[in-house]
């Protein structure tokens, strides 16, 4: 077996997210037809982790393995030339065969971008959450920084989760930062829950309004229940920005 | 008569171009349809010009009249609750009953986005003309000088002109820079010629692939003839960038 490694950006916008469904179009459907297209081998494309309907990738990484070998160029070419332009092969690499897109990740990064102004540019009307309503970013930045660390997560996680699993987490950053018109929340952590971004920006776009109190941060997240303080954020603003791997 | 001053930036990918056309949906129509819905009155919108099928707007200047006044705010919000978001009022303001958009303009400025590298990335497949090739970008630099100034543009347009009508411009600006795998062409003139922009583009490649020597570029002009060294490029590239008028 021949394994590699997939670098992949795509706009989220026309795709039921990363994941096969039946009678769905998503991402993983796509590259598999693709590959089947390209070397006539039915392959599992195996994505570090799952992005939603609508979520977008800067970097996702996935692994796969094919029975005959192909230069890793030829690949990436070919993949693009069958693929739509939406999702591009960035990079294809060679990869040992221990090597996992999910397991190996050490941490991963989502930046979730909020166009926070009147209008919204007709060019990142598909990349940009708009709330129009101006936003106290500072008061965001520091209700940010309660939940940074390891912590239980359960209020910041929609609740499809089986009841024994676990919903602590180390999140080593989660950042606010305004450039302009824009606001952009950039958080990473070696794993995350399911909607787990989109909680934080969900309860940091409240914070902003001035709905929620910095401060409540600490108890939202102590009282382990998922409330009407934490809303799921819009799935347009968000995008898996890069997903990290030891040194090989 | 109430005159207003309109700012609009538009995605030109759905569009046949900015000018009314039977059976075809244009920006022009929309905004008028979109006048329609918000006051009853049939207004015409008076663009600084022509964008062509495919090509966006970062700042379009256009005037209209109203017989009732409305809040400027008022006709923005209205006007972007109608329109798709891919047509955006940035901006609505009253203007005298003297001023006219095209008639009035002292300049225009283009930008030509080429993204010069194997791989598109997802969000700007829209905005960027792709070019594989590793063009030269002081070729094309040193080429574009050439056509600075005062000229007879001939060469530079598509001949659907009639014979009688001055080809002759004064190209203010043509500059052309990297920036990563991006170079921008960026033009500026008190008025340009159908295809202008889309000729120089077309042009400058040729010289940065090394088909053409930058220095030919005064010969191309002089012959004041269309030729295979003056192909037209892509619409997905071009922007109209913002329109000057004389201070108020």
């Amino acid at each position: 077996m021949n394994r590699y490694k997939l670098t992949i950006s795509y706009d989220g916008t026309c795709y039921s997210g990363w994941q096969v469904q039946p009678k769905h179009v998503t991402v993983q459907q796509l590259l598999q037809d693709a590959l089947k297209t390209i070397t006539g081998e039915r392959v599992v494309v195996h994505g570090s982790g799952r992005t939603d309907q609508g979520v977008h990738a800067r970097g996702q990484v996935a692994h796969l393995d094919l029975h005959k070998p192909l230069p890793c160029e030829k690949l990436q070419k070919s993949l693009n030339g069958v693929l739509p332009q939406d999702i591009r092969i960035l990079k294809a690499q060679r990869a040992t065969a221990s090597f996992d897109a999910r397991r190996g990740a050490v941490s991963k990064e989502y930046r979730y971008f909020i166009w926070n102004a009147d209008v919204v540019p007709p060019f990142l009307r598909l990349y940009r959450t708009h709330i129009r309503t101006p936003l106290d970013v500072d008061a965001m930045a520091r209700a940010a920084k309660h939940l940074v660390g390891r912590h239980d997560f359960a209020a910041f996680t929609a609740n499809s989760r089986r009841v024994m699993e676990s919903t602590t987490r180390n999140l080593t950053e989660l950042k606010v930062k305004r450039q302009g018109k824009e606001i952009v929340i950039v958080t990473r952590s070696n794993g995350f829950l399911y909607k787990m971004v989109r909680s934080f920006a969900g309860f940091l776009i409240k914070v902003g309004k001035g709905d929620v109190k910095p401060a409540e941060a600490g108890n939202v997240l102590a009282s382990r229940q998922r409330t009407t303080r934490v809303p799921t954020a819009k799935p347009e603003g968000l995008f898996l920005w890069s997903v990290r791997y030891p040194r090989a």
